[in-house]
Order: C-alpha cells, then sequence, then structure tokens
C-alpha cells in the first residue's frame, strides 16, 4: 500500500470558506460569530470537490491512501479569539470527517488543533480528543506559531505545550508540526514560513529534552525536513558541538520528515542523509506548488516518482511508502483494518 | 587565487567583549555610555587572535584571502539603541579594519551596520561610506531583522530599506544577507535563525520587483541559500504558479550563495542545481561549527574539500574561487591592484 502522510482539503467546497468569511466578518460585533449550523455542504458537494483532484490524482499516480487534513494555510490562528478558533477548527475537522466517511478507502483523518495566540495548549486537548476517539482520527497538525510569523509562542520543547503532548501520548497520535499562513509580511506562508518552521522545529528538538520526557511521542517535520537534510552537516556539527545526541539517535522514534520535496536531486539528498526509518512519503498535493515542471513534464508535487527513481530496494521502498507511516501513526493499522471489516 | 567570501571576526581579543559588556552595562544608565576609547587592543592581541585561528587554517586549507567582517552574532542589533548600536558597529567596524592592515595579504574587510529596531536604513548609510571610502572595505553585512528572531521590520524588498540600497548602489559594494544574534527563544541562531533569513530573504526576492529598481544591486545570501537549494522545485514552482521570473533570471546578477554548506551532499545539491556563476565560495570558519567530522576526520566547515571533490573544470573552479567574488564585490580588483601596489 502507498500512505501519502500529508494531504490537506485545499480544494473543499465554497461554502467552506464562505462559513469562514462570515466568521472573520462577524468578528467586528462578538455577539454575531456565525454558528457552525450555518455551514451546509452537501455529500456531492464534497464529491465533486475531491473526484477531479485528490482522487484523481491519487489514480492518476498510483498512491492508496492519503492521510488528510484541513487546509493548513486556512487554519490562521492568529485570527479573532480562542472561540473563533474553536468554531472554525470544529467545522474544518468535521469536514474531514465527510470526507473520510464517504470515499474510507482512500482517505483516513488528522485534524486540525483549535490553537489561538496567548491560549494553552491545554485547550486543545478536547477537540482532539473528539476527533480521535469520535470521528476516528490518527494524529493532528501542530501550529509552533499561532500567532501567524510573530513567534510568540514559547518552544516545542517548552512545558508550556506538555499537556497537549500527554493527550496525544495517552492517545497514542503523532502531530505533525504545520504552521499556517503568515501575516508577517516577512514570511511568504509556503516559500519561508513553512520552511522555516520545519527548520526551527528541528533545531528546538535537537536542544531540548523533550524526548527523555515523552519517549513515545512522535512528530512529523514535514517539507522534507524544511532546511535539515541540505545542511546535515551543520545540524551533525552543531549537535556534536553541543554535546548532544547523534541525530539518527535523536529522530529514531519521534522525529519523521516526509517526502514533499519537489524535484529530483532533492529527494536524493534527503535519502543519502536521513536515515530511511525516519522518512514518510509524501506529497502535499494538492497544495503549494500546483505547475507542472517544464524540465520533466511532470507535476512538480508528484513526489512518487521521484521515489521510484531511486536505487531502493523493495523492502526499502516498502517502508517509505507504508511501513514508517505505521510506525509514526500507530493508530493507522487498527483503523485500516476496521475499514476493512 | 582562493578568496573566501565569508569569515567574520569570531576571534577577536577579550577586551572587544569587555567593551561590549561595559556598553550593555551601561544602558542601565543613559549618562553612562562608555566612549569609544575605553576600547585597547594591541597589534600583537590582533596577532595572537588570528595567528591560531584564521591564518592557520588559511594555510593549511590553501586559501588566499578571507573577506572579513565583525563576529555576525555579535552584532545584535536589538541591544540598546541607536546609539549604542553606533558605538558598538564602529568599534567593530575599526578592528576590521586594523586586521586588514597588519595582513593586507589575507583579509579584506566587509563592515557591520549601525541598525537597529524601528531606525530608518538611511541611518546606516554614513558608516557604510566611511568603511568604503576611508577603510578600504568592499562590502557590508545588512541585518534583515535587526530585532533579533521578532522580525519587526519590512521585508527586504520595501522600501524602507531604499536610502541604504541607494548608498551601496552609489559605492558600488554588496550586502550579504546576515542576522545576528536570536532573542526570541524559539530560534536557535546559527541552528534555526540564519538559515531562516537566508531562505525568507531569497523568496522575498522571488515576490519582490527590487531589481527592477535597482539593476545593479548585488546580495549574498549565505549559508548556501539557506533552504533553497533543497526545495529548488519548490522555488521554481512557487515562481512559476506566481508568473514571476525563473530563478536564473532573477539572481543572475544580483543574488549569490556561499559554500557554507558543511557536508558533501549538500555542496553536490548545490552545484547541481544553482547556477555556478551564482555561487561564491565561502566557509565562514572560525563561526558556526569548529568539531571535526568524525565521518571524513575533517573540519565540518572546511569547505573547499567539497569543492575540491565537485567534478569541475579549472575554468568553474575558477569562478567559484575567484571570478564570481569579482563580480560579487565590484571593488576587491581595485583593492587588491592597491594592495599590490
Amino acid at each position: 500500500m502507498i500512505i501519502d502522510c500529508h494531504g490537506h482539503y485545499t480544494t473543499a467546497p465554497a461554502e467552506l470558506q464562505k462559513y469562514r468569511d462570515g466568521q472573520i466578518a462577524g468578528l467586528k460585533d462578538s455577539a454575531n460569530v456565525p454558528a457552525k449550523a450555518n455551514l451546509k455542504i452537501s455529500d456531492d458537494q464534497i464529491r465533486a470537490s475531491l473526484e477531479g483532484a485528490q482522487l484523481k490524482l491519487q489514480r492518476e499516480r498510483g498512491t492508496d491512501l492519503t492521510i488528510f487534513s484541513p487546509r493548513a494555510s486556512a487554519m490562521a490562528h492568529h485570527i479573532g479569539n480562542e472561540t473563533t478558533s474553536q468554531h472554525w477548527t470544529q467545522a474544518c475537522n468535521d469536514l474531514i470527517k465527510r470526507v473520510c466517511d464517504l470515499y474510507p478507502e482512500n482517505f483516513v483523518g488528522v485534524c486540525q488543533l483549535p490553537q489561538s495566540p496567548g491560549v494553552a495548549p491545554a485547550n486543545s486537548a478536547a477537540e482532539l480528543e473528539r476527533c480521535v476517539k469520535d470521528l476516528g482520527f490518527i494524529g493532528c497538525n501542530l501550529n509552533p506559531d499561532p500567532s501567524g510569523g510573530h513567534w510568540t509562542s514559547p518552544p516545542l520543547t517548552d512545558r508550556h505545550w506538555y499537556p497537549l503532548y500527554e493527550k496525544m501520548v495517552e492517545l497514542d497520535v503523532p502531530a505533525m508540526v504545520h504552521v499556517s499562513s503568515s501575516c508577517n509580511p516577512n514570511f511568504h506562508a509556503t516559500g519561508a514560513h513553512y520552511i522555516n518552521a520545519d527548520t526551527t522545529a528541528f533545531m528546538q528538538f535537537i536542544t531540548g529534552d523533550l524526548f527523555k520526557d515523552f519517549p513515545t511521542i512522535k512528530f512529523i517535520i514535514p517539507h522534507g525536513g524544511g532546511a535539515v537534510p541540505y545542511h546535515w552537516g551543520r545540524y551533525r556539527g552543531l549537535a556534536q558541538d553541543m554535546k548532544r545526541p547523534l541525530l539518527p539517535d535523536m529522530m529514531r522514534n519521534n522525529v519523521f520528515f516526509d517526502t514533499c520535496v519537489y524535484h529530483q536531486p532533492g529527494i536524493d539528498l534527503l535519502f543519502k542523509v536521513v536515515p530511511h526509518e525516519n522518512i514518510l512519503f509524501g506529497s502535499e498535493m494538492v497544495g503549494a506548488v500546483r505547475g507542472i515542471d517544464p524540465e520533466t513534464g511532470n507535476y512538480y508535487d508528484d513526489t512518487k516518482r521521484y521515489i521510484e527513481a531511486l536505487p531502493l530496494s523493495d523492502a526499502q521502498r516498502q517502508k517509505i511508502y507504508e511501513g514508517n507511516a505505521m510506525r509514526a501513526y500507530p493508530l493507522l493499522a487498527t483503523r485500516l483494518a476496521a475499514k476493512r471489516g
């Protein structure tokens, strides 16, 4: 089975954005927060939004299952207040649940969290629990910077985040470290903020002792680990100078990179330096880069082609496509067994 | 000639830090700003600080000339006020001038700028002019984030920076985009903030029209261009989706990456994807990573070894070591001719 660990519902029906627009408009008048009931999307609308996009691409590219979550750039935790984020998050997660119910063979859910700048991460635990226990999701996207580019929260290794981590461990679900849109004009969302956040998180994991406190917790750092594989020597050297663990030891059961790197030389490098046990197949289609690479004639984000071009054994390829995902998402095997009845 | 475009005076005599400590202590009492005259360093102290470090490594590694600037992490533009930064910057630049006078064959100067959060970049122009005209320097380090990790300044493509750019163009000197230490606990300085700033600047250059307004201005993005070469497909794809110029066209005469990438696979990737005309040899020794790589037995930052291992022609290698630096630093050839009398 070929599992794409990184897909967002970027093609959701326009009604979702209308709901969000109404919610944002309502922020001017706090009495006028739109109710969730205002969001009406039919099953046919959901089908139409996926058939020509994610499902078509799954078929064309030969992938089986996408670990699917709400659109990351639209999480925008910096907009409004805690209630805004709660309502928006629930609406987005409920919609992912409907996608997974309509296409149980094609999608399994990962949730957005109702984060908000200055709000304790503990307050996200209830929605995580709802999504895992009631909706059947297998993980969450954790935004290390709910401020949207101002980086006002403590590092991911700070005890600030521990109450949420305790819930993750209790539920046995990982977090993909994934920022949202940027309201800081310095940072283009998908071209700078996303990649910077990945790099930042990895360096925090090098310097902190998070995995002593949570030996079983798991994080996926998307977009190929940000800048890390390209600067693998730098990170090895920094860890060495600081007398921190070797990178493969630090990552072993706790940190995974996906393959959302949109050209062959980048993927080649990733597989050259990062332990294969810590790499999950991912494409983030339909996502940040939607065009066709004129140099190859293929979609930039058709990352399966790059993996296919690697000199991997069948056993190695199986790990990248499936085995490692089963390790990173401990609930995945159970969910798949349940789907198969 | 082998020109290392990226060296900082990280081994300056302890008196420099004592001066800085005094300056910072003086901030509590604004009447007590230490005068520049308080800083006394002898020529012998300068020689001792370099002989066993940068000069020894130049000899051992077989490099000739280092483009040398004050310690980047110590610029700390976020500390104190505009006067603090002015005094500290002048002291640091004057010391670089003394290094260059003592070892004219080995070093040529690049200056720190007296930036400060919220202070107009125009206010840095006078120190740049002093360094170029009076001290013989050939460029500057420009901090895109004088706030030290809070990113409160406008993007580098914003008109906010134009008065300084006008001075750069008038003097015909480039800027290396180089942040300093981070006072945001999210960002490890050399492991996250530096690399993030490089990535951020490149994405700003993709989206902005800076090189239409300043067709001859030149920027060096250090640390191998941050995350950019690893995500070259992503950046090509983003530029394509936004109908922006091809990356090699955008970079051609305006943007250069150095080779401060501390492992062979990273350097291999850099040379595979980035036009060789836009790569400058650099090591940043003695810098962020000081150890020896147990996998090779060589210093991580001995980047010349990685270049030597590349299948380049002599002409290509000459560009990387010298020719491209002459293009990126237009005053370099004149300075070298003057040194040789």
